[in-house]
């Protein structure tokens, strides 16, 4: 049996006022999530500064029954750091736990706690001549804690992987106030089950994390950004395996979108222009980059990649970046999709993926399909082309009412897509988790073995139920 | 309770006389490990020949209470894959389900079944001009299941890491039969946790990999092979630095080993010569490799990093291997290390990793700390400097009987050197696995914490202990 009374005294007592409030409108700001989808209650915010403050928190937590759900900087797309309308559980906000415990520049090595903001390792990282080789539009929010438990991706993914290949080490603590400690990163260690990769990933259902050691790389000496405009989504696809094969691991890189989309961000952005003269039914931006050591030989490269894609016939039109701030405009088109067509009306957002290779046949089948489906909408399909991560979002038909529409036609089209992902082989989550959002619609169209899978093992990690309930796991 | 006749007769059915044999002159080559430690006994030899076979094998297995003793090449270094003693459980074999299902050279994949052999992969890659990165000694018989049950690493790793980090998707047949069917390959997914994960380097003991989508590379064009004689095993880590800050990704491996190592080599293999003139305390081979992209630099590349070495006093001599036959010729000298000392009489083996960064420190203070501590032996420590990974054998005092001394002050050896290398934040098994070989070792050195969820996963997922008894999970 829960005895909220009982533990809030001994949290009080372990955290001090600092560490533990029940103070309504201190507690307030992190009961909703950033996407404003959820709000919830909680019994009191706890923001432990210490590993070993968060051990005794879910020592306590495991005593006297009180669910956990924690949190880093609040900026998650699914909810799953959110809690339920129930009261029940605890915040537990990461947020004081922000040192950079360690950064070995020789070893390419930082050991960060969890509520270090992704901006500030990136800072950190820079200030020695190297760089974290992740990013992402929420980085000044972001905390590590979050980025681990949620495997997030990013637009760097395409050459470096998402956040699971930047954990070298992890320290975490388990649902019964156990500390697991991984930090040491080794590079070959065969002693059994990689209990680190399940962790990773697992939106704080298996575990809080609390540390982590990551890697860095040598930083980026100059990068070079090319804007092509093409056909069809099967000629982006084309040019991505030419430019895989002309750029190798220079290739940092390649977003694609389609005329709409576009054409959208260019209304709403004041100020704003199109790279190229013409309009084209699709777009891609790509990106190489470089060290000091190949710094060099970019802009030769970039210029051999444009030419020869010109010579095959792969591209309508293209260009190459002048400088620096001219790359950052094509990327800032790019980066403002998804507000400029948020501002067009009410939209179906879904975060998709289909095995790399299907990307583009994917789009070029599911876009008409989803818009003869349910007439008047218009699908727009955009993102990492590279990562075959399609950001696949259905505009509502002209005169829908936001707020109405999403909760009718809505929910169709999004189990429609869904349908349509599984049935690809592709996730319905590609990589913004499932949270409290996608929970149900996991359940739904999981494959039952794995769900199975999860269950057990959530079961055998968290008897109790105690660790963010009503998330993930279906 | 569990029922052997009715199992075999049922199994007999499913699999036919090819599938399962009791014959005991047909089973007795797979009772023993390849290094020949342990022997075993069974109640018969399952070989079935597709994924369904083993399901429904499996299926039979929970029914009739039969344990299961999965193996692949048979060639693991810690009798991983041989039964015990009991004669209760049966060896099933993947050795039948040897086909390639697809090699898909545009996307860079190959989906492999568990029997596959890895050099066979190897060969199919090549026919494509492709590569799969990853290869060791036991090639010619190690399959694709068992490198991915063991998470195999090789000479490879420094660049491209090891089996865990080649492996796209995967099916395995878990302890009630299930398939759990995660081969389409999703470069973003997070639907969850990575189950995926779990089953690399589970030793067949959560479920048995019956196929796995593997990543392949561009053929390799060229390589440049440098031997080194260096001082001290401080200046191989600094060489090493020195590799990896000029050749960048071009550095494809790093191998270290002392003088009495390459003296022994030299004995041991007729007609070889060491690559230098005179004697140096420690040697270090070092492999650059390019594909067809960057070959024709990789001639300077090798040239400027020998200069470079020489002007900053990181070696006392060094050279580059003149042509392939001279390439072949060095690295036949690091192959031979272990057969050139177990010629010397008998030796403890220990496959231990430290933190990369500390790895020379490591091995400068633990190779007299254990010589001092058992007079008389000789502490020698070879391997992947890049890796962190110290092959650190302890080789016997003069007049030691092989056979009795292993048991008797060998084991003392090797409890003193896998404290040791706890101590310094390492692991007991850097590559080759637990198995049978350091279920007991791993049970006394490792973190507690680590050692429960271990086994409350294997309870989970495998509550009636049919997966390979008696081997990892301690």
């Amino acid at each position: 049996m829960s005895d909220p009374e009982a533990f809030l005294a001994a949290a009080a007592e372990l955290l001090g006022t600092r560490g533990l409030t029940r103070d309504p409108e201190l507690i307030e700001p992190w009961l909703t999530d950033w996407r404003g989808r959820y709000t919830g209650r909680a019994l009191a915010l706890a923001s432990p500064a210490s590993t070993a403050e968060v051990s005794a928190l879910m020592g306590l937590s495991a005593r006297f029954g009180i669910p956990v759900v924690p949190q880093g900087g609040n900026s998650g797309m699914s909810g799953g750091a959110t809690p339920d309308q129930s009261g029940d559980a605890i915040v537990l906000s990461l947020r004081r736990m922000n040192a950079i415990r360690r950064l070995d520049a020789q070893a390419r090595e930082a050991t960060c706690e969890a509520g270090v903001i992704l901006q500030t390792l990136h800072e950190a990282a820079a200030a020695e001549g190297l760089r974290f080789p992740l990013t992402l539009g929420g980085k000044g929010s972001a905390t590590i804690g979050g980025l681990i438990s949620t495997n997030a991706g990013g637009t760097q993914v395409l050459r470096h992987g998402s956040m699971r290949a930047q954990v070298l080490g992890i320290e975490a603590v388990l649902a019964d106030g156990a500390v697991f400690d991984a930090l040491v990163p080794l590079k070959k260690d065969n002693r059994g089950f990689d209990l680190k990769q399940l962790l990773i990933g697992s939106e704080g259902t298996l575990g809080i994390v609390t540390a982590a050691t990551l890697r860095l790389l040598p930083a980026l000496a100059d990068r070079a950004v090319l804007w092509a405009g093409l056909g069809s989504v099967e000629d982006t696809r084309a040019l991505l395996l030419h430019a895989e094969s002309r750029a190798g691991s220079a290739l940092e890189g390649f977003e694609i979108m389609p005329r709409h989309s576009l054409e959208a961000v260019l209304a709403h952005v004041k100020g704003s222009r199109s790279p190229l003269q013409g309009a084209h039914e699709w777009n891609a931006l790509i990106e190489l980059a470089a060290d000091s050591e190949g710094a060099a030989a970019l802009p030769a490269l970039a210029q051999d990649l444009l030419e020869s894609a010109f010579e095959a016939g792969l591209v309508e039109d293209a260009t190459i970046a002048a400088n620096e701030a001219q790359a950052e405009q094509f990327w800032l088109l790019r980066d403002e999709i998804a507000p400029a067509e948020r501002a067009l009306g009410p939209a179906m957002q879904h975060d998709v993926s289909v095995p790399v290779a299907k990307m583009a046949e994917f789009v070029a089948a599911a876009v008409p399909q989803v818009e003869q489906r349910f007439p008047g909408t218009r699908a727009v399909a955009f993102g990492h082309l590279g990562d075959g991560n399609v950001h696949f979002h259905v505009l509502a038909p002209s005169g829908a009412i936001r707020g109405q529409w999403e909760e009718a036609e809505g929910k169709s089209i999004s189990a429609y897509v869904h349908d349509l992902v599984t049935r690809w082989g592709g996730s319905i989550s590609a990589e913004h988790g499932i949270g409290q959002l996608k929970r149900d619609e996991l359940a739904r169209l999981g494959d039952p073995v794995q769900l199975a899978i999860m269950r057990r093992i959530k079961e055998a990690l968290d008897p109790h139920g105690l660790l963010n309930p009503g998330k993930l796991v279906p």
